[in-house]
């Protein structure tokens, strides 16, 4: 390898301060230390959760940065004692990291391993807590510890997914986060039977992802939630066999879901990150056993509330983080899944562009018409 | 029976209006009707419940009433239809019905039966909407579907768990509310494994039998919170091995029990019914997996609170009522594990008196020192 052991210089969109446009700069990216992997990014999506640190609500987002968490490419160069991976694997970063030896990774109860949380929550690398980008001589910070808005990045060896070789990269880069999560909320979090009654708040990646994953789990009624009447023809696709807007009601839509399913429905999911919705989707859920699962993220600071009574007579709170799904185990598992054609990738990328273009797909996020679009980053 | 079929004239303590003292009348209770069981109340306990609507803070609450929800006695007579129980018969009048014929009841998901919840929870008799109990021909409202404070009551027939006719009634009444509430929290709705971390949030009769139900599913460190040092002593009998004053600490309890535990508990458990508490018994469970229990009844109209990210990264909000115990169904095993001295219920009882005594008895509830008072109704 011409680049191993050497800085590399590439393009990547850096977000020098919160909410101006980002800019396509040259970067300087380090090589991988111990435990490092250093990946050419051949295609990454947009997030909202990219949308939002960029936006300077996040009061921890650190800038300069280069954003990004939901993409795909191939290992260029590995640091010491890094044995997972090598140079030429077809890979998925995760922003959620599985180290499989910490207290999370071994208590067999959730995905949240914390061994490199400490590091990435900073925007740093752990070996030495400092960045691998620069731009001459600054340091530009990490970003969930996968920053994708690059044609090359480092990450934690804990961090990267190992996947098929022959998985179309400008598809399955959606694997590294919207996608899993909802189907994962549906499958690992919420645990959804056949025959159940389910309510989807917002119907964009997220949850027309908990709709197929709701679908695949044998649910009978699936309900979308959304304020935009034109979502339901693509929610069908997805699973979606009711709709609700709640523009079309006088009552909360917590008494309408209720009133439509005798009673409320047996498992609702947030997938807007809006903390009133969050209360709805827990209040239209069945006394004695419905459960509701936020997905979504909420601003910082902002409070979900309801009355006691709610979780006494038997409805159950819960969250997911990355649809509870090991990252590193099962993100390879789910690209085999969308191999042998068992899930939707494809169906959600709705536009594609060049790095060059990223303010522009930014901006059609906030379109209706937009689930994912997908840039490549090496046209 | 000379009384069947015969208007009963007895004893009952009435609470005429809120936060008046109750006051004991010669009361006439009507013979049952379909589906109803008179019964011959030997002995009953006082709980915060009956404070809670006796002092008008619930909106719910309706005056005239005769409170009392804790009880054992010996049916007197039938109404037609009655097949699972006859006179003689030993029971405990269960405030949760179970009729195993409701939606809630089939599910296999919950014990919170609907069947006659709509006549209770306005205190009158489903048959004919009417109540049972009146005083010189005013009628008296029921109470929860039980009204134990009266030497008769009449109670639906699905409300009736018949039990071991040896159990000794002055003891085993305390099984018709608090002790089930408790043990029932741990293993039916937190279902606590062995080796688990738990933290109980006051050391009243439900705390405590939280405790014991953490002891007994095999709970390593079992931490007590409670403003009042004495509880330790007593909680210690019952299972609690670390106590926790939130008065000694200058930091929010729940980063007290963070720090104690290396991040939080696996389980915790609010007996209180105070808001606060409850947020801070949610926050102080582990992340990833932590699991949090609303066992106390809050104030009509009191709200929780707490940050999404809290549930987002894997904290679990669930409550209870009645611990998740079918009433019909388990009461009768609970007293026959009391019998078996598998579970405690003398060690509960601080205090003995008879109906004359009443108001005595629940200015007695609010020192430290009384866990639970028992009545007698015929001394």
């Amino acid at each position: 390898m011409a680049t191993q052991g050497q800085v590399i210089t590439c393009k990547a969109a850096v977000a020098w301060e919160a909410n101006k446009p980002l800019v396509i700069e040259d970067v300087q990216v380090a090589p991988p230390q111990a435990g490092e992997v250093r990946i050419k990014i051949l295609f990454t999506a947009l997030c909202h959760t990219d949308a939002y640190t960029w936006s300077g609500k996040d009061p921890e987002g650190l800038f300069p940065c280069i954003l990004g968490h939901e993409a795909a490419g191939i290992v260029e160069s590995v640091g010491e004692g890094v044995t997972e991976v090598q140079p030429g694997d077809h890979v998925i970063p995760c922003y959620q990291a599985e180290c499989r030896e910490c207290k999370f990774c071994k208590s067999g109860k959730t995905n949240l391993c914390g061994k490199v949380r400490l590091a990435t929550g900073v925007g740093v690398m752990l070996n030495d807590r400092k960045s691998r980008f620069s731009v001459n001589g600054k340091p530009i910070y990490h970003f969930m510890g996968t920053s994708t808005f690059s044609q090359y990045t480092v990450v934690h060896d804990v961090s990267v997914a190992k996947i098929h070789p022959q998985a179309p990269l400008e598809k399955v880069c959606l694997l590294g986060c919207g996608v899993p999560t909802g189907l994962g909320a549906v499958w690992n979090t919420a645990k959804v039977e056949a025959g159940s009654n389910v309510a989807i708040f917002g119907l964009g990646t997220v949850g027309l992802a908990v709709a197929e994953g709701a679908k695949t789990a044998g649910a009978s009624r699936i309900i979308g939630v959304d304020l935009d009447n034109k979502k339901f023809d693509i929610a069908k696709k997805f699973g979606v066999n009711e709709f609700v807007n709640p523009k079309d009601h006088d009552k909360p839509i917590q008494q309408v879901i209720v009133d439509l399913t005798d009673g409320g429905v047996d498992y609702s999911f947030e997938c807007i990150g809006n903390v009133s919705v969050m209360r709805a989707a827990l209040e239209c859920c069945h006394k004695g056993w419905g459960t509701s699962v936020i997905v979504g993220v909420a601003a910082s600071g902002q409070e979900i509330s309801t009355r006691p009574f709610q979780l006494v007579t038997g409805r159950v709170w819960k969250g997911t983080a990355f649809g509870g799904f090991k990252s590193r185990s099962q993100v390879p598992w789910l690209v085999d899944k969308y191999m042998n054609k068992e899930i939707k990738v494809d169906e959600y990328i709705t536009h594609t562009m060049t790095l060059d273009d990223i303010n522009k797909a930014f901006d059609l996020m906030h379109e209706g018409g937009c689930l994912r679009c997908v840039l490549a980053l090496h046209p």
